[in-house]
């Protein structure tokens, strides 16, 4: 029951609104933002002062146009000198970036993880990338905070990554380790790989534009990121979009979670690879190398890449039948397996699902390829910077030492 | 991307925040409305008195209350003279009733319906019970408008019924067809039933104060509202919480929408009752029959619901680790089936969803009973008011003739 906004309010809310505005969309000139704002011309004159003052955005003169009178100038987000920091952590990799506002990697680092690492073992190779970028960042640019991706379930309170089974980290507080591990007071913000992917994609990616979203995370196990009404789904304690434990089969195999018949265990890596006749191998490369035997004509890893695909759109029908969305996306190595399965997908959802739920449903893969996880992680950062432009620049979060 | 409101939009929005507190909390001091809605004094007397002046609220002084000083007036809403029309249509019966800003049910009427009933068989009984409520209402009150719940899937743009598989109908514009019956230019809001009746629990029922909820509304089929963050998943054209449609049993029964297995095959009216060695027998109370020869010691009853509990369980099991609620609402005649199966419901649940999507979830009955449909109907008629109340109130909706 919240009342309407004080003046003071409203500027804050004008203001995250013009750099959300170009942090989304990239430059756009004072007279488009005075319509897409519904303010007026004065107005927005003297925020973009504001936010140009305190070196969140610069203006420009658009280049190119010769038209008669004087030009709207082009406000763009200061991308190369306002940053955060962005961290992945997968079942194989481990990566940290740099990234710039409007969602511009300006640095990156990956090193292979080999399966069963701990948690102590990740985060001094990610403090190390981290101070090896922070060396060449420009003098006066602006930090505005870390975020950190993992597959797991993560605590939405403090960050506390409660559960990662195929990582096999349990109650491990990654965003407050790294922070100290890099001298900084500020944890870092958490979120699960499915959650931050879809929030990338939503704001710059495959979905923009779709206010009803799944982004569908598959490596060793199965996320789900879930956007509805425009919002993120993320449930009372921030575990929701568990859809790799939604059971599919009653009287399928054992799942690591204790139950019997999961999602992921139909779907999942070890599924496609023992199906594929791989049992034991592991890894992104095994499930591109079932993919291009099945193109090349193999008949195990084409019936094993049409059983996992039915399976997949098997699961995809549910979803649809319980959020109607406007467009499912597979992410990680459920892009390989969608683009090479689709029509067992699209097949299974047009028999299971209703058709007024499926009706305006694209199945899509991602447009932020691998990058998702990391954008999406630097977009957690840049949320504290956007609800309050001027007081998180004016103060800004101190960089890691 | 909304920049802040304006001066105006500030006013109606406090004005709304203000007549949502009383509508959902009942009568309040001016005192209380200051601290609860973070404005100050005399901008709650300027609204309050903007309020009364368009009849929507009262002030009066608190009964009681013998402290030294001047005491804070109450304000409440004017609950006998600002009312909407409800319409609840069901698989057994046709609702409808006057009910009060503030979500009191002032005046009813009920039939039971045939099963096979048909569109216009339907809106001529149901308009003449808003005929017959009308001739009672007081002079000078004030009508918002109508809302009618329906168990059927609903498109949000416009309120076409696209199907409701157990009443029979396919693409019925039953708000227009309602509203020029009763010769309204208007047409009534309508909702899918577990939609409306998640709404109203959400408001002023079992789950106040919960910001992530799940319902499950059962008659012949089984319906799912859901709430998360505070606010309803509909999904992109309103057909979203179809989860009776979700696949539990791959090998299960043929479901009436075309696919096989449908949690409401394992769930549903008809799978209790021929589990009960009751088949062909239909409505709530051959429902309730089962629950009675369970209670005293019929094995055959105790076993159908044993297996119908469990069922009810395992799916919602699922929607657990999909939503991590806080609140999962039995409604209809799941709440009866509920009740009668609760131990095997939570045992199943215990078994197959995740410790963290699970932890703080309670599995309760709703509070407001069978009315929760007409009050959630009702509280889609109060939206428009609520969203800008002295406009809504100084052109009010023509009440039906």
């Amino acid at each position: 029951m919240r009342a309407a906004p004080t003046q003071d309010e409203v500027r804050r809310q004008n203001l995250g609104a013009l750099l959300r505005w170009v942090h989304l969309h990239g430059a756009t000139s004072r007279a488009e933002l005075t319509s897409l704002l519904g303010l007026n011309r004065s107005t927005i004159g003297a925020l973009t002062a504001d936010l140009a003052a305190a070196r969140l955005v610069a203006e420009d003169t658009p280049k190119g146009l010769r038209r008669a009178g004087r030009p709207s100038l082009v406000v763009r987000p200061q991308s190369a000198s306002v940053y955060a920091y962005a961290v992945s952590i997968e079942v194989d990799r481990l990566r940290a970036a740099r990234v710039g506002l409007g969602g511009v990697v300006l640095d990156r680092r990956e090193l292979p993880r080999p399966r069963g690492v701990q948690i102590l073992e990740t985060v001094a190779p990610l403090a190390g990338f981290v101070r090896e970028m922070h060396r060449r960042v420009p003098a006066g640019a602006i930090y505005v905070g870390g975020g950190v991706s993992v597959a797991g379930m993560v605590r939405r309170e403090d960050g506390l990554v409660r559960l990662s089974p195929h990582i096999g980290w349990v109650d491990e507080p990654i965003g407050i380790a790294l922070a100290a591990e890099l001298g900084g007071d500020q944890p870092m913000t958490v979120g699960n790989h499915a959650d931050v992917a879809a929030l990338a994609e939503h704001a710059r990616g495959a979905a923009a534009g779709c206010d009803n979203v799944l982004y569908l995370y598959g490596d060793v196990g199965i996320g789900g990121g879930i956007i509805a009404g425009g919002r993120r789904v993320t449930g009372h304690g921030g575990y929701g979009g568990e859809v790799g434990h939604m059971v599919v089969n009653p009287h399928g195999k054992p799942c690591g979670c204790g139950s019997r018949g999961c999602w992921e265990t139909e779907i999942g890596e070890a599924a496609l690879l023992t199906a594929a006749g791989r049992a034991g191998a592991t890894g992104r490369d095994a499930i591109l190398a079932v993919v291009d035997a099945a193109e090349r004509g193999d008949t195990t890893a084409r019936n094993a890449l049409r059983q996992v695909g039915d399976w997949l759109g098997f699961g995809v029908a549910n979803l649809v039948n319980i959020f109607n969305p406007e467009a499912v996306l597979f992410g990680g190595t459920l892009r390989d397996v969608y683009l090479a399965a689709a029509a067992h997908v699209r097949s299974r959802l047009n028999e299971m699902a209703l058709p007024a739920t499926r009706e305006h449903v694209r199945l899509r893969t991602p447009a932020l390829g691998d990058d998702a996880t990391l954008i999406g992680a630097a977009e957690l950062a840049f949320e504290r910077l956007l609800a309050d432009p001027l007081d998180a620049a004016g103060s800004p979060v101190p960089p890691p030492r």
